[in-house]
């Protein structure tokens, strides 16, 4: 099997793309297509001894985590995920992975690898921390408007990636909404809903809370893009709210700020446990080839998970269930 | 003044309302007409010596947290809420404060108070905790769906009860979206963008995310229902997830176990910083009198602290001012 593993993605690349490479190659014996500009990956796989399952292939260009993702793709075509990609799609690499900027990502995919026939519109995904392991989402960003249809096919894809990669047995697809019942929320998901209720591939559970999400009572989680980016942003946005107000009170406290250290491997558990990084990166659904995208502050072990995802997607056949289940 | 407090609103009523009401009548010198069934708000009413400025209406009814709002205020007329509403429409109250069902509260309102003529659409409103204080989120689950016209009706609503109620000098209003260039978000946002560009009255500061409200970045933050309600649900989810996982890894070491008893003044200071039921309430904005809704876990002090709130929005003359202008 050959990933191909974007070396300029994220915001530690190179240093941590080739160690991730490195760890990959050598971890799962598969070979590595490392996509960048050669000179500098060159320079930075010398660190290593075992490099022989790496192979180099030069790009010129790379675009910037804040870099505006569509304007940069086309400005730059010899950029490391178009050229990453095009080798998917000329069958000389198995999937493409990346740590960098994910709309960039959508951009270069859909230009360069197409949606499987029958797809109305790709879907980001993530895994996101949850009482007791994690639950997918999608779509997190790439659609903003979305229709009923795109939400039942967000549903399937879903619900095949968790059974046949994730490994999950019989996934239950929540509607993200707020309320339970069954005509709570938007007309979106109003209407979803009943799509979702007459599509007998999938163990839909109906509406799903935030909370019931946390709870670990679903699965997949299907939403919309805009709320869905919303509701992984909230997510983290609060988990750092508490933390940098804990710390103002503790830091007030002396006896508490002396506790704190001896309770510290308590809360570094903790954010391993809730840390997206840990999880190897997330597909991105419906177009036409394996692309894993992985935490733009990924280190090099969270790199060599997110090729390990790339490698299970393969293995799964994901892109042929979701042609063979898309196209009917 | 006579502030109009529901005495079965809330998950622990009559106890706390009755004991928030005598706090309150105490500590502001207002009058309280507490409404809802005499014979038991007398009972709890009789472990208290000084109720001089408490008096009470009878309301044969009263809508539980779980019931479906709309339905159960057109079942039960003689609910604590609508008779309580009435006694504001009559000019018997100033304003009306309630911990109960906050749909139960909006349907009320809608039928008994009516719309401030010119708005399109009231809102549901909550003040969101961020590192240094608060932020007044609208709407959080009135309207699902929303045209950009309400939004920008939401923005200046938010604003002027901002400014006159809260007493915040010039606040910074944001429209919440998946981006902070203009541009970015679904079609309402951004319509609703170019919408608020043109509002003079207003200072609009643009897009967004969740983790410019957490920093405190913006006063009024305007969105949508559906999105809004998602926010804030997502936020207390994502709160209790952290402390749970949290809970779990320190049980599981029994030094930092010991050595959180030693920290725990540290999260009680961080919990009351963040618990939305130090805040006092937040109004249902547009509707045709004050009407105040608290937290449904409210305790005594949070029920006093609601009416508060109420007194201060009579004080500023808010109805007024939403009233003068939105007709225009």
């Amino acid at each position: 099997m050959r990933i191909v593993l974007d070396g300029m993605g994220g915001d530690h690349a190179p240093e941590v793309t080739v160690a991730g490479a490195v760890q990959a190659a050598r971890d799962f014996g598969v070979h590595i297509l490392l996509v960048g500009p050669e000179p500098l990956l060159r320079e930075e796989l010398k660190k290593y001894e075992d490099t022989s399952r790496i192979t180099l292939v030069h790009a010129a260009d790379w675009i910037r985590m804040d870099e505006h993702p569509a304007a940069a793709v086309r400005a730059k075509p010899q950029n490391s995920m178009s050229v990453g990609m095009q080798l998917v799609k000329q069958g000389e690499g198995d999937a493409f992975v990346t740590c960098g900027n994910t709309g960039a990502a959508l951009a270069a995919a859909l230009f360069t690898l197409g949606r499987i026939r029958g797809v109305k519109r790709p879907a980001l995904t993530t895994l996101f921390p949850t009482l007791d392991g994690q639950a997918l989402v999608l779509d997190i960003g790439a659609n903003a408007d979305c229709k009923p249809l795109y939400l039942q096919q967000f549903a399937r894809m879903g619900d095949l990636y968790a059974r046949h990669v994730l490994e999950w047995s019989d996934p239950r697809v929540g509607l993200l909404s707020i309320g339970e019942e069954a005509g709570k929320g938007n007309t979106l998901v109003q209407e979803a809903f009943s799509l979702l209720q007459e599509t007998e591939a999938i163990h839909f559970v109906g509406n799903v809370e935030p909370k019931e999400v946390v709870q670990g009572q679903v699965d997949v989680v299907v939403t919309d893009g805009f709320t869905g980016n919303v509701f992984i942003k909230t997510a983290e946005a609060t988990g750092t709210l508490l933390l940098d107000v804990l710390k103002e009170e503790v830091k007030k406290r002396p006896v508490a700020a002396a506790a704190m250290l001896l309770a510290k491997s308590a809360f570094k558990a903790t954010m391993r446990r809730l840390d997206p990084r840990e999880f190897g990166g997330a597909p991105l659904l419906g177009v036409n080839g394996v692309v894993i995208i992985g935490h733009g502050r990924s280190d090099a072990y969270a790199v060599r998970n997110a090729v390990r995802t790339g490698i299970q997607a393969v293995e799964a056949r994901i892109v042929e269930r979701l042609t063979h289940a898309l196209m009917s």
